[in-house]
């Protein structure tokens, strides 16, 4: 018996599936890149043996605790920690059986597939999880655990890893990449310029951020040049860890293009933690351009993740904080919003801005028409609530008749789910196979193309598309 | 000869078509919840038989009639009554000819699957309606119509109803439903609590109608707290009449949440039926938190129907009054709109509020997000404009990889067209089987599951939400 | 060897692929109606020779050049006329090269096949374009060019047109119209009013235009009046050169219904060339408003093309002015945009108002409501960007449920590259037949109802809402 049908996710149709499979089969073993992620550069650093089955699979994972608190199972019960101190749960086990005699929740969630995928392609289990199998699969999952091979560089080399990115914060000292770096292992694990921290004036401890961002750059994050210098060296810093992309994760994808004089002034009314609304958000858009100028200096692929109203939810975030499945998609517009940023540096050859987005809506109306025409934008796969089939192929229909197959850059799983990287992968090597196969059955590419584009969407373009 | 097609709405794939044939064979006689709906009370308190063929389907269906008024055929000549005294066609045969001659426009429509299913299964006519068989299909509608087992009890039992849900406004008496009660008939008529007269200050004549509103409750409506008293006293009446739930006809989902005092001066400035937009907007806005609080105290079942701009023809409003096919979806935001009420309630386990949509564009980007996380949220079934085979599949397919099954609540027909309720629920069943069969051949989910879910999505859901 | 799949578009499930098949069959060899478009009346006046390949198919065409620009080719390189004198590429052949050497970017979009469809069927080419096989493809296309059946009335006989509308400016002389009448010519090229120079205060000279249309109209624009009767003379003039409609191409859907002397006032605001951005925002309004009155006078269809941002790049307008694939399209609403105008004639039965979109989110929201209820109200087909397949079916499968298929106006080419309507209509043509099949094979539609829709939505829809 086998949790997984050797056909999942191909097309019904008997010539399609048929095209699609072949397709499948000529890039299901490419190496994968993965260019924007949220794995801790600590496991790959340590090595150490992953927890036990519930801290490694439930608790961390926001999709999964999500659908258990929506039908009444609360955060506490799940072992998510508290940060006011309050107890949570935590004995793996119970943890687990709660989320096993849940499992049918998942029914038709691309969260069902990552896990069956796991459960049966990790860790050899090919019965459905249920209250009644619940403490079977905990006991096989944990004994895989406590072995060598199933310890963080083994992992990255099974599921056939060709490179990693991790994100940090622009503060961050980067010393779990260094130790990896050191350590002679062969793993590429680089890192990801994430500088939220001191470029969002909403962001916790945002005027203490920029203290400390002028002390470990040495620069003077007083004045506006000082504070752009400082991004300028840590950019470098970055560099010298791997890092071939930053990523900005906004609210909202506005833009802006303020004289030196008035970011100067802007710069001024925020940077001790105050300035109106107004100014926290104008300040976080000329700083994406900004960034986008830094890019075209250094090199660094620019990533535009907008969209989220981020801690929904007033008592969940005194609770528990950030990260807790209450950040929700929001309308977002890009055509006004981008175009500032795209005035300085929409046609500059050597740049490159990856876009992502929320709301599936602009792919076809805004995404796809700018990607379309100007040569620095490629748009990012989808992302969060749409890395899943039906969001992936929705996003080939509404996007490739305008931009094409070459304004897009593969996928990225964009997981802190370790385990759940292959099945991602393998997700959006399906759909895109399929994707392809109606394609040509339906007269609009030819097969020696769709086979190209497999491997391309599969490998190349990501690897190209990051500089990796 | 027949009208319908025994396998219409399954998916053309041979294999995904057998799959969707036995799941749906599993289900289509389970019996019938309509748990959200505006049917007339009378009809079953009375049992008087039906009128003529044309006043029965076509003079109070806004789907009929606005499809024939957007070719050029007016409400007059339809029978449709004015407000304003001017006359309109009264002769049954002379507005079904109309009807029938224009037959072909509803191609490709659900009103056409509702028809011809309703001709066919109830009517027994196996010819297509058109200018031709116009008088035939009259006369054997009209014949159908004179026989007791047509009469509304009857068709009731006919259609396999378990439960139905009217719906009246917070001023009415109920009496229909107690004379249904006291009639010692078995069916299940219930009611539901739609307190729009009294909660939105825009509703024609709200000053009297609040005044009206204490004199029924003994509350007075001249304090907030009495008004707010009001409410709670006739939500009860409202139960002792049947009624689980309570149904709220907003142009937007906007939530408050003011402090008592706010909340009492508000009040204070419309409940003379003055007020400025913002006021009569934020008071609306503040009563949905009220009744969502009411709900976490009476267990009554919540749904805000948003997002319709009502009336938007100045002269047919006029002429011919309210809900006469000019209502028109407009784009909604729920993100921020609810925030406010679940900041309350959101997180009450014994809260349900079910949301309802005419912008499908939310599904994906909010609706499923929100409803994926918070405990008291459930997504309502594809509304109005969308309760349609296309509709019904869009909603699946951009509801079910975010929110899942168990956040849905079944199907709602929420139609005053009696005879159409089998149909509707018909579509809505194949429709749902086609889903799943589907996600069966492309290896998404096992067959098992899906006859389980089958099941649930027809019956079990609808039931358990709405506490039927 | 063959470009095309003699079965593309239709869907691979064979049973509905027979059906579409047939269905395609018997519309195929039905005649163009084009009553929408941008070319030129001059080649039909003059009937020249087109020029070279080059600057017949890749120079003018922004589908192509945009995409070539978005990998990083320059407009420059691709012998796109500036505006400010700087120097483009004038080689055809190395235009061509670069063109071809690119090709691959076009897979999966309906340029590709609208090429591969012009190169096999107008110019007898069978074999892919590619950097290999750019010079011959160029020598094969050249050489044709210089014969005289491929000149432009050749052409519109051997594509089988039986009408087509240009377009022109409202202080166009439609001297090229009036060469094609009294040439005796047997072809029918219409012109259509397209009055934005002199509606638009933002267009480039709008206070000059004015002046001119006094002149050429004998009104006295100086008054609102004179003005209006302005519009009306070039109305009547546009008439005699077979025009039956007219064209609105606004940044938004929004209409104004002002008083006489509130809009002459506005107008007096306005017609220096002066007036607040609200000011100039709501001349538009009105304009459309005043335009649809003048279409029940004088019985002219009114089409509206809202919701394209254009010229979003200010470095390219600088330099190659407008049209140069930088128009970006924008979340439209036209609920309330359109109420004004249709307070006025909404109900107007002898008036036709045709609504375009670029946000294809509104169709299902908010445009198949509007259609599906007003009796002057039409859609037009999916336009631009979505000019495509997707686009098509997305189209069909978000309007019909509500607007039905007789509140739509069959296929404009909408383009001003000649060689590619046939393939554009033929590629609208088989997503039609492949959308009715489809209904077939689910039930929905009986055979001989499909076959009927596939002439109508053909040929009869738009020769009938156009009037031509």
């Amino acid at each position: 018996m086998s949790l997984l049908d050797d056909n999942r996710l191909f097309p019904a149709e008997p010539t399609t599936r048929r095209i699609a499979r072949s397709l499948y089969d000529s890039i299901r073993s490419l190496p994968i890149i993965s260019p924007h992620g949220h794995t801790e550069p600590r496991w790959f650093a340590e090595n150490a043996a992953f927890p036990d089955p519930a801290h490694l699979i439930v608790v961390p994972d926001h999709y999964i605790f999500r659908m258990l608190v929506s039908q009444g199972v609360s955060l506490a019960e799940l072992g998510v920690p508290s940060v006011d101190g309050s107890p949570v749960e935590t004995d793996g086990r119970k943890i687990w059986r709660r989320f096993a005699e849940n499992y049918y929740l998942f029914r038709g969630t691309p969260t069902r597939l990552w896990l069956d995928h796991t459960f049966e392609n990790l860790f050899g289990i090919e019965t459905r999880l249920s209250a009644e199998t619940a403490d079977a699969a905990y006991d096989a999952i944990a004994e895989k655990l406590r072995q060598d091979d199933f310890r963080p560089r083994a992992l990255y080399e099974r599921f056939n890893v060709e490179a990693i990115a991790t994100t940090e914060s622009a503060l961050d000292d980067l010393a779990w990449h260094r130790q990896i770096r050191d350590s002679g292992w062969k793993g590429k694990v680089v890192t990801t310029y994430r500088p939220d921290a001191v470029v969002d004036p909403d962001f916790a401890g945002f005027a203490e951020n920029l203290k400390r961002f002028g002390e470990i750059t040495g620069c003077d994050t007083g004045t506006f040049t000082g504070y752009i210098d400082a991004h300028r060296s840590r950019r470098a810093f970055f560099r010298d860890h791997g890092a071939t992309a930053t990523d900005h994760g906004h609210p909202t994808a506005r833009t802006a293009n303020l004289s030196p004089a008035e970011a100067s002034a802007l710069y001024g009314r925020v940077k001790g933690g105050a300035g109106s609304p107004e100014d926290r958000e104008l300040f976080r858009a000329q700083m994406l351009t900004e960034m986008a100028r830094l890019s075209v200096e250094d090199g660094m692929v620019m990533q535009i993740h907008a969209g989220s109203v981020r801690n929904h939810s007033a008592s969940i975030f005194e609770r528990f904080g950030r990260d807790k499945g209450f950040d929700i998609p929001q309308p977002t517009n890009y055509v006004a919003a981008l175009k500032p940023l795209l005035d300085v540096c929409g046609l500059e050859k050597s740049f490159t801005l990856i876009l992502f987005t929320l709301d599936e809506t602009v792919y076809s109306r805004e995404l796809a028409p700018l990607a379309g025409v100007y040569p620095c934008l490629r748009l990012g796969p989808p992302w969060w609530f749409f890395d899943s089939a039906e969001g992936m192929l929705r996003f080939r229909q509404t996007a490739t008749e305008t931009a094409g197959f070459y304004n897009t850059v593969g996928f990225n799983d964009d997981t802190r789910a370790f385990c759940s990287i292959p099945a991602r992968h393998d997700v959006a090597r399906r759909v895109d196979c399929a994707y392809l196969a109606d394609l040509v059955t339906t007269g609009r590419l030819e097969e020696d193309e769709a086979f190209e584009l497999a491997r391309d969407l599969t490998y190349r373009l990501a690897k190209e598309a990051y500089r990796l």
